[in-house]
Formats: C-alpha cells, sequence, structure tokens
C-alpha cells in the first residue's frame, strides 16, 4: 500500500479521472481540496500551471492530469489500464484527448463550470447562451459514444482503459448536476452502469459539494 | 523507409510537432494541405473532431497530435524522443501539455490565431484585446522556459524530447509572424538555435503561406 496525497477540487474531471486511476490501482490517497483561483504561492510552486490536480507522491509533485495516469501507469502497471499494442494504446490516448480537450470545451466548461465553477469562484452566474450551447452539444457526444459502444465493448476497445475513465470522469461530474439525458443513449448508460458499480467508483459517488445536493439518482447504482 | 501522409496546414503547431517527430525518425512523409474548417466529410470521417493533424500510417488515420507522437515513439524507438524513466517521461508530458493546452490558449490562440488563421478562413480581423494579451503571455513563458533551461540542457532534462518538440513547433510559428522577442531570453533562443539547425526543421523553415510571407530571420540558423 503506497501512500499520496492528491490536491483536487471534487467535481473536477481531470481530478475525477486520476482519483479512478489512483484507486482502480490500490494507491491509498489522502485527499486535499485546493482553491486553486486563489493563487496560494505554495500550491504555484507544486504546479506553476496553477490547475488541479497535483498529485504529491514519494517526495515529488505530479500535475496535468494525462501525465499523471501515464506515470501511474507505468510505476503500477497491474492492474491494467492501458492497452498493450501500440494502435490501441493510440486509440486510447486519441479518446483521452477527445474528452480532455473537445468534450471539457464544448460541453463541461459550458455546463458545469458556468453553473457551479462560477459560483464557487465568486464569478457571477450563468451565461445562458453558454449552457444552451453546452446542451446542445453533449447530444452529439453521448451520440458518438452510443456509436463507439456499438462496436466495442468499451469505449477504446474490448478492455477497460484511460479512456472509459476520461469519459466517466466528464459525464460523473455532469450527472452530478443532472445535464446527461441517460435516455438518449442506452448503450452509454448500460456503459456507465458497469463502471459506477466498480469499487474504483465509490469514493465518487460520495462527494458533497456545499450549496449543491447531487440528485437522488447520482449515486445509485440501479439508476 | 515508410511511407506516410500527413493531412496538416503549414503554421499548426500540432501538426508541426508531429512533421518534427516523422522527420526525426526518418519516416516519408508526404504532406496534404487540408482546409479542416471547410469541415470536408472525406476528412470528417477520417477524424470526427475535425481537426488536423491527422496521419495515414499503414492503411490507419490517426488523430491527435499527442497520441500520434507517442504512437510513433512505440513503432520506431530509435532516435528515441522519449526518455526512459518514469518520472522524466511524466515531466517531457507535463511539458507537452504545457505548451499544447496552456502555451496554446494563453499564447499561440491570441496571436497566430488572430493574426493568420482568421484571415485564412475568413474570420474577418484580429482582436486587438486579445492580441495585447497575447503579448502579455509569451513574456511570462518565454521566461518559465529560460528558467527551465538555465537548470537543464533540454526543456525536460538531458536530452531533446517531445517537450522541445511542443514548444519549438509553437514558438516556430509565432516566429514566422516576428512574434518571439528573442532578445528577452538568450538561454531561449540558443536552445531554439541548437533545435532549428537540425535536418528535421528543414521542412519547416521552407514552408510559404500566401499572403504572409515570412520575415528574413525566420530560416536563418544565424538569427
Amino acid at each position: 500500500m503506497i501512500s499520496a496525497e492528491l490536491y483536487h477540487v471534487p467535481l473536477s474531471p481531470f481530478c475525477r479521472k486520476v482519483r479512478l486511476s489512483l484507486a482502480e490501482k490500490k494507491v491509498e490517497v489522502k485527499l486535499i481540496e485546493e482553491r486553486y483561483w486563489e493563487k496560494d504561492p505554495d500550491f504555484l510552486r507544486r504546479n506553476p500551471a496553477g490547475k488541479v490536480p497535483v498529485l504529491k507522491l514519494d517526495g515529488h509533485a505530479l500535475a496535468e492530469s494525462a501525465a499523471i495516469c501515464e506515470y501511474l501507469e507505468e510505476l503500477y502497471p497491474e492492474p491494467a489500464l492501458m492497452p498493450s499494442d501500440p494502435l490501441t494504446r493510440h486509440e486510447v490516448r486519441r479518446l483521452v484527448m477527445w474528452f480532455d480537450d473537445k468534450f471539457h470545451h464544448e460541453v463541461t466548461s459550458k455546463l458545469l463550470y458556468e453553473r457551479v465553477n462560477k459560483k464557487i469562484t465568486g464569478q457571477g452566474f450563468p451565461n445562458s447562451t453558454n449552457v444552451m450551447a453546452g446542451l446542445r452539444a453533449i447530444k452529439f457526444h453521448l451520440d458518438y459514444m452510443g456509436w463507439l459502444l456499438d462496436h466495442r465493448r468499451w469505449l477504446a476497445g474490448d478492455r477497460m482503459t484511460l479512456a472509459d475513465f476520461a469519459a466517466a470522469a466528464h459525464l460523473s461530474s455532469l450527472d452530478y448536476i443532472s445535464d446527461v439525458d441517460w435516455d438518449r443513449a442506452p448503450g452509454v448508460k448500460d456503459w456507465y452502469a458497469k463502471i459506477k458499480s466498480r469499487p474504483a467508483f465509490r469514493s465518487i459517488l460520495m462527494d458533497q459539494v456545499p450549496g449543491f445536493p447531487p440528485p437522488a439518482h447520482y449515486a445509485d447504482l440501479d439508476f
């Protein structure tokens, strides 16, 4: 059992992806909430980019969620969250970027950041144009995921990988604010039910953000 | 000698990073300019994200520049552009994200996209607020690179890696429009002179974008 500290915020999909990797690999981690927008000098020293997550492990402060997950994969190869053949590894990395870049830009930043982050960080009210754009874009993304899952058991192939964790991290944060229409994509719902029932997901289902109580279905495995 | 096709645009830093990796590994590539903003259905089939670069290699269409570079690294390990120890590999990946995410957002999109991409894609004139913000932000980034290079021969450590290619790809595109103040950071200038003189850089120094002639120093190895 290795001991680690993760500077995070509960609904950040980037932090959730790292939490899922750590839990799946049974690395015990102490979670430390970091109000990164207050730019504490100690925190900026750990990560000059000023973002969460930052993982402290064995005296090193590691930043950038995708780079952290690859590092954990190299340090603790079992259970594997990356496939072994280069082509499927590329597909995992392509999909991680799909969610962390495209989905984040088109959906997460337009819904979660407008509805929750703005209030928490004192930036005022949601911009309704952004919220509408996010609600339109998530439909396209659910359809794309549904199409992938028509052809594959998991998003990148036959086995669960970091691509599934990246996607589940974003969707779980949006599910916390009831912004995922599960009825639209039954294949995606089945996939999410599988991943949601893993022990690694438990801590994420117990998250509570003051002022934003989750809906009843959020932690329900039979949602 | 392997044969490949890269769908690209000349000044895209993401495409340039892939071109540098391919050239360093001596993979012969046919460059195909793709007007990705016109959303050609054939191109969207290759990459539903609608972005360049897309690399066609051995019948596969590969998207996302960082994922492509990792794939090339696994397929053609020599010469190595990734170190072997996990901690330095993390540092390479952290820095690749630093440039492709943070630098891209704060600098490249504010300078290159305002001054060049907007005109090429018919979106009108540069927004001067964005340009001013980009010119302010690049100073911070040059200082950060200078600080790294005070401590290391290359950005991530003792050897040239994908982190140097990511950084050089962004800086070379900005140098094409004279937006890099090399006098500000002599250490960065020395580093760029080293990387610019590599044979892998030649094709990038010969790029010409109609309507945007490069300054004389752009292709000069003694700039």
